[in-house]
């Protein structure tokens, strides 16, 4: 399609003012830092939870673009609104009150890898748009993988291994999703026209999985909603809502049965409603037990979704939830979950990156070059769904420069103690019960009492402490757990009942702060009752 | 699965440092943003494409990731790092010679806006966990699409659709194609585990659209690989290289022929290859012919995929490129490649959130709030792939409010404006000839001479160039278009051969530039003869 004719401006183009002056820059960068520490140092006293109606923010700003630029004499008005309208509308996820979901926690260093990674503006889609945005990627994921104990395997030094910063968990879950069918459909066959074989893939994960895995399965063309099990199990979970791992076998034996093919199957280490613990060793076996006459490569792949506990593994005393990774096939967690490292940074590795450039690779011409030609480097846009990348190793890198393991396993340990702390305050006190296993820095717990009064009751506390803005707290329902479970287990009681999570995390959060907390917790429990 | 019983670390915490000092922060902070200043001063004497070796950045860095971490006192080395080793290892996108792919152009306010967005740390997946991210991003989406003249039933406040903030382009390609999958089965009912209607779906774009097509119906289950064109069309392009919308009913009627489900099409304005626009009126005008008696929720998804020319519409003049896009269900461009805007910043509309909706949600317990459940506000986890999200609309509203629509119009303006000055001198020069329509600010051009000799000169003189430091440029391989383009066309004669790709659209680049980079082109022609 070609112009029209008379496509000309009216005026000629107006003189620019420089869009990126180092002056300028200077100025208004070390004013935006210092209105940042100011954020930082009011943390502490604004309400967690923001306070604002639907449509509040929005209606305080005007609703069309400015026709006229402001430039830097703009910035007083910018502050202004940032402090008057944004900051009201935010929930604080860095206030150390913050204690819902899992924490996205920040750092010093981590704000500073972004401002640079910002500032360099560069591409890191080929390793040729920037070797040094693609080489730093692949040796801090390795510093990582080292940091937490994982296997060799995973190490980009590997033969067939190397680790890829996704954005998310809910990215990396959708990526080995992917890399698991195009391994299964080249064991098949089925890359050839075949979909009866294609379409025959189904993915396991625990009832407990996040529900990111459901939506790669929608993604990938696997379901077609939510409720759409016909490819996807879900599998039920033991008293301690961990996956049950003969009851994954079983559900495998029964879909090849039906001509089905077992494709992926996601353990989910630490997951978002308890941080329970999918055995992954055991998982590993039942797989070995249904395919033990088949080569691996022809087994479903095994990923680890361990996004916000695998943080953890810099403690070696926390490894044992790591117990058998070294038999799946690839492993993610959150460095922006509980390590520091600003969002988003998912750590994902994987032992078989045949299967996951395969799944992802394409070359038009205008990307080909003599460096991904001579295959001697990564290009990791091949590793991941988009094609741009900004420079998020050095957020990371930093991080790892500026605590060292040393500061890493610190970070850890005194939150899985102020968690210890908290779970020995709710179990001395009658009124509470723990409602699930604490395997690290989140605790479940509730008020006493059966049916749907006491969830009332637990939401009623709940919705009372994030109005308060003291602190912010979310929940979760347990499972109905397998009825194979032990019959005096509490799990049996608590199925399909509403807890309170209390998840400790925040850069900012102190014993004290937690202390705090459970003050406050104690006191609203005496009002609801 | 439970913890060992011997999982105490053998020495208490150590003593923490805060992870977040508002006075450490704001030392170093003012420290990051000179070096950036500095950065930005150096840019224009930088060689462009970085001369590093394969490995090289790598082994200058430690192996093992430090045991103590080095704290403030450590950014000496941090910096001193960044300026020997990181730098020499980087492409620069934000120098005044890249006339590489398509820019990826940052701004003052731009990296402000990511500054800020970090020091903030925020999570926008629901509304309620943080208001103002949700609601400032629905409000400068929508003064974008104002701002650049798109139909009211993309806005915000229409009553069926909106916009949102993508990662990439590939990301919404691969949104719109769920939408559209997820739209297709409800009009014929596969969603009920009719797999052989759920498996006829085709999707349609031309042989120009960007690789993020073909990867996105790999990710989506339509193509098990790049080859595999069962269920995607690469349509012929006319001797403009846009897609030929005849060409297009044709393939419909064919594929609905033989049983097969139109699912979605994607017409590229401005293609990677040429910039090239696809004619959205006629290709609409295409599906109205071939469901001309089957209601419009019916019908193939159309998506426009403005990735780099979508941001010229802020001037009326380009406008013509948006011709029948209010016929579209969805669009997008990236403010990051030539709006001023820090990547990761894809604009994307639907008008029709439904089904963008349904194909995306899924709300497990954990993730149920009283604000989501009122359904008065946004949640914009299910506008995307991934659950959790940055403040990026932080940024766009810097750079709208910096720069005004005046001054986004000035800067597009100007890029154009050098584009056709160095067309003019292409064209005054017997050696070279203009391989392609220009449309905008994207001038394809070569040496020259028939068959794969000419190309190799090509080839050597953008080679030469990019060794130099001096320039960056990039190629492309013209596509043989359709045997219905007419006969004395140049494209007949130019189908398959390499052309060399003058993208100008970098922050810094000035007229001043271009006429240099002309300077050395022409000098290093005389070269390779």
């Amino acid at each position: 399609m070609s112009p029209p004719d008379a496509r000309k401006p009216d005026a000629p183009p107006a003189a620019l003012p420089p869009a990126m002056s180092p002056d300028e820059f200077r100025r208004l960068g070390h004013r935006a830092v210092d209105w940042i520490a100011d954020y930082w140092s009011s943390l502490g006293s604004l309400p967690v939870l923001s306070r604002v109606a639907p449509g509040e923010v929005r209606s305080m700003l005007p609703p069309d673009p400015p026709e006229r630029g402001a430039g830097e004499a703009g910035y007083d008005a910018v502050f202004a609104d940032l402090s008057r309208i944004i900051v009201p509308g935010l929930t604080h996820w860095q206030s150390p009150n913050f204690f819902a979901f899992f924490p996205a926690n920040a750092s010093t260093p981590g704000v500073i890898g972004e401002l640079l990674s910002a500032g360099l503006g560069v591409q890191g889609m080929l390793w040729a748009t920037s070797p040094a945005c693609t080489e730093l990627e692949t040796l801090t994921l390795d510093w990582l993988a080292k940091a937490t104990g994982l296997p060799e395997k995973f190490l980009s030094t590997s033969a067939h291994g190397g680790g890829v910063i996704q954005g998310t968990a809910s990215e990396a879950t959708l990526v080995a999703l992917l890399s698991a069918r195009r391994r299964a459909l080249r064991a098949i066959g089925g890359s050839a026209g075949d979909s009866s074989r294609e379409h025959a893939l189904v993915i396991y994960a625990s009832t407990q999985a996040h529900s990111s895995v459901m939506k790669a399965a929608m993604i990938a063309g696997l379901a077609t909603g939510p409720d759409d099990k016909r490819r996807v199990r879900l599998i039920d979970t033991d008293e301690d809502y961990a996956m049950d791992a003969a009851a994954i076998e079983h559900a495998m034996r029964d879909d090849i049965s039906r001509g089905l093919v077992p494709c992926c199957i996601v353990a989910s280490v630490g997951t978002t409603g308890t941080t329970s613990i999918d055995p992954v060793d055991a998982i590993a076996s039942s797989i070995a037990n249904v395919f033990d006459r088949v080569p691996p490569v022809a087994r479903p792949w095994l990923h680890v979704d361990a996004a916000h506990a695998g943080a953890a593994c810099v403690c070696p005393e926390m490894r044992w939830i790591f117990r058998g990774v070294e038999r799946a096939d690839s492993l993610c967690f959150n460095p922006h979950k509980w390590l520091l490292t600003n969002f988003d940074c998912d750590a994902y590795w994987t032992s078989d990156r045949e299967s996951l450039i395969g799944a992802m690779s394409i070359t038009p011409e205008y990307l080909r070059n003599s460096a991904t030609e001579s295959g001697a480097v990564i290009d990791y846009r091949d590793w991941q769904v988009p094609l741009g990348r900004r420079f998020r190793a050095l957020k990371l890198w930093l991080v790892m420069r500026h605590f060292g393991l040393e500061g890493l396993r610190a970070h850890v340990r005194s939150h899985i103690a102020m968690a210890e702390w908290f779970e020995a305050r709710v179990r001395e006190d009658d009124r509470f019960e723990v409602a699930a296993p604490r395997t690290m820095n989140l605790v479940c717990f509730r008020l006493r009492g059966e049916g749907a009064e006491s969830d009332a009751r637990n939401k009623a506390l709940m919705d009372r402490m994030n109005r308060s803005g003291e602190l912010y707290l979310t929940h979760t329902v347990l499972p109905r757990v397998s009825s194979a479970a032990p019959a005096g287990s509490s799990s049996h009681r608590l199925g399909g009942r509403l807890v309170l999570r209390m998840a400790i995390g925040a850069s900012t959060t102190t014993h004290a702060h937690v202390e705090r907390a459970w003050d406050r917790i104690r006191n609203a429990a005496s009002m609801v009752g």
